[in-house]
């Protein structure tokens, strides 16, 4: 079934209007739509928006379907880099059934397109990125998922990764990733180097984890930014969290800003409320192209999230102080269609010709259905129904 | 009835026992406790947690009950100070059913007691502080209220509030209240002088909304700090939100911290992730009494929150990159206890001869409970039972 007729939706919380799938797209939004045979559902008056867009997750490794984990863990980037590779071995984590939980958790909150990033190092090789890959087959036509060969333990600090990420390329993974080239890895032009290789060898996009703060984040960009010129990788090159972007002195963080948008580099934030983060509203003046994340949740990093995006709606208007509706639509968009754009998918949208991926949501306008985010009453990816009340309709495992 | 005995609880997330109130107060935490005819509830495992503390609200203004307020208010403080009044005018806004709606709501999720700053101005004069007052006799017993009389729209820059202030402690308020001396009132000196001179006509204590940052801030907060010195208030004067105390700038902000310490100057923080804020573990290492708060909500100020203070616990936690299980234990104690103490409540904790506010969560663990903030399955006052299942049982006007 990729056929679907929706009758009584507020698209975007405006007037009421059906909407027509056909083959997996939007046909028609208008007022008494006919059927013709297609299946209908009735949405009672709710909101429809577009489907929910994770643009930086981590699936290989939330603990969901697990005792609570009791976190003890240090307070340094490696101590936690650490621990995970220790109490994954511990607990034998399945990164398929791990991945298969977090999707369908997020499917039950609207998630209709995922980018997560897999790790890849030299203790457990390719194991997660197969198991992720197995669910991704398996959950076609339920969520697209886009897959980031991931260093997570490091590149040029731990011998054979590189060749390890070469490998991931060519089984399947979409896009090379990377980590703070000098916090994590302590040679940014090796680290650089190296991804943009592999990037180039396969003809692929890069999406790189930058936490480095402040100048050196600053550093770090300067390093991407004059190997996206060198290479002719414009808008192939994301850049995830970026915090140096809300770096306080305005010139240096404008200018960072600005070549973002001369490059075309999108950039994905997770609205973490502890740390300076990128701007959406200074981003959008700049037309980059922005996306939003629930990040790793309920694992050995952090005990908090759910895999919600309205919930992480909400969050990035709370970090950015939205308080207008017209702002909050903003945030939205963010979690939606202008998350799939910085993914460089251009269908994702709630409009004729668009993918038929709605989500119904409860409440007066979007800002309410953003600050509520209550249980999604249903989910339609690409015309196939796949969630109602709050939880998908294929059982997790 | 103010006689209560829970069975099956784990007390603070820890190992299984019965929890017994009489004349309103724990007389006993133990296995196995006799009844004696008091009646008995069931916790069934489930987490028991102090009564929530919610130290920094707005019961006056929330817009509960009515249709989604569409925002659409301009970016300054004045702008939001301006329009609020406007729309409590033209709504006929009643403080009484507002405060009852915002009670009752926060009961449901678990709170105890509440802080509550009302809005005294020229315009409404003292309404907004009978209806809550009103609020406050007919919720006795089921929550407690301690009010600020705050003079929202400006006290120097409005003739007359001053004396409206003074008024509002005659009537019955707790706490005189006040909103940044600099940036507001235009006249630090004189705002300063005139809260403080009513707070010792009337022997109460103050409590400051301050929300100027950086160095202005750290200025409001010197002044303030002269005159608890002058006028020998110490552990009588408090400020809300405090930005300044998160000053990026360690020397400054230690000093402020550490004057804290010294004069006994409680703070409370709503958490905000989009401002710097006083550090959860700075505050605790300095010694200093700390609570939290919802803030207003569902307001013209903005959309978020809902009241509960187990979530903002959770916000508090990622404001404050609370990871470990044993910091998420911090973050519910700044929520419960350590927020009653800021309000000079000795005995708001779940220990023998401590108040008989007690509310069973849900989770493996208090870090679980917190991150989840799942419906609260039973809320006790003194021994009374006021919510099950996140409802008040009190119906709501």
């Amino acid at each position: 079934m990729t056929d679907l007729l929706i009758t009584n939706a507020r698209p975007m919380g405006g007037m009421k209007a059906d909407i027509l799938i056909k083959d997996g797209r939007i046909t028609a939004i208008g007022e008494k739509l006919a059927a013709d045979g297609v299946p209908v559902e009735d949405a009672a008056g709710r909101i429809a928006i577009p489907g929910l867009v994770d643009a930086h997750t981590h699936l290989d490794k939330s603990l969901l379907g697990y005792p609570w984990y009791v976190n003890t863990v240090g307070p340094l980037l490696i101590d936690k880099i650490d621990n995970e590779r220790n109490v994954k071995r511990e607990y034998g984590l399945d990164a398929h059934v791990q991945s298969m939980r977090q999707s369908l958790q997020s499917v039950g909150y609207g998630t209709t397109l995922i980018r997560t990033h897999v790790d890849i190092d030299t203790d457990q090789a390719l194991v997660a990125l197969e198991g992720v890959m197995e669910t991704r087959r398996q959950l076609v036509g339920v969520v697209e998922i886009e897959i980031v060969a991931f260093p997570q333990s490091g590149l040029m600090r731990r011998p054979g990764t590189a060749e390890l990420l070469d490998k991931a390329m060519a089984m399947g993974a979409d896009l090379v990733g990377g980590l703070d080239p000098c916090g994590m890895d302590r040679d940014p032009k090796g680290h650089l180097d190296t991804i943009f290789a592999i990037a180039e060898k396969h003809g692929k996009g890069i999406d790189i984890h930058l936490h480095e703060g402040g100048e050196l984040g600053a550093f770090s960009m300067e390093m991407i930014f004059e190997r996206i010129r060198a290479t002719g990788m414009q808008g192939k090159v994301a850049v995830s969290h970026a915090f140096c972007l809300g770096l306080p002195d305005w010139n240096v963080s404008q200018a960072l800003i600005d070549t973002c948008a001369e490059l075309d580099v999108p950039i994905f934030t997770t609205a973490p409320p502890s740390r300076e983060v990128p701007s959406l509203k200074r981003l959008h003046a700049a037309g980059v192209r922005f996306g939003a994340g629930v990040d790793g949740f309920r694992d050995t990093w952090g005990p908090y999230g759910n895999g919600d995006m309205l919930e992480r709606a909400m969050l990035l208007g709370m970090k950015n102080n939205l308080r207008r509706d017209d702002e909050l639509a903003m945030a939205l968009d963010v979690c939606t269609t202008g998350g799939a754009l910085a993914m460089d998918r251009h269908a994702h949208a709630l409009k004729v010709g668009g993918r038929g991926d709605i989500v119904l949501v409860e409440g007066e306008s979007v800002g309410e259905a953003i600050v509520t985010h209550q249980p999604r009453k249903l989910v339609v990816t690409a015309g196939n129904i796949v969630a109602r009340d709050g939880a998908s309709l294929r059982a997790r495992p």
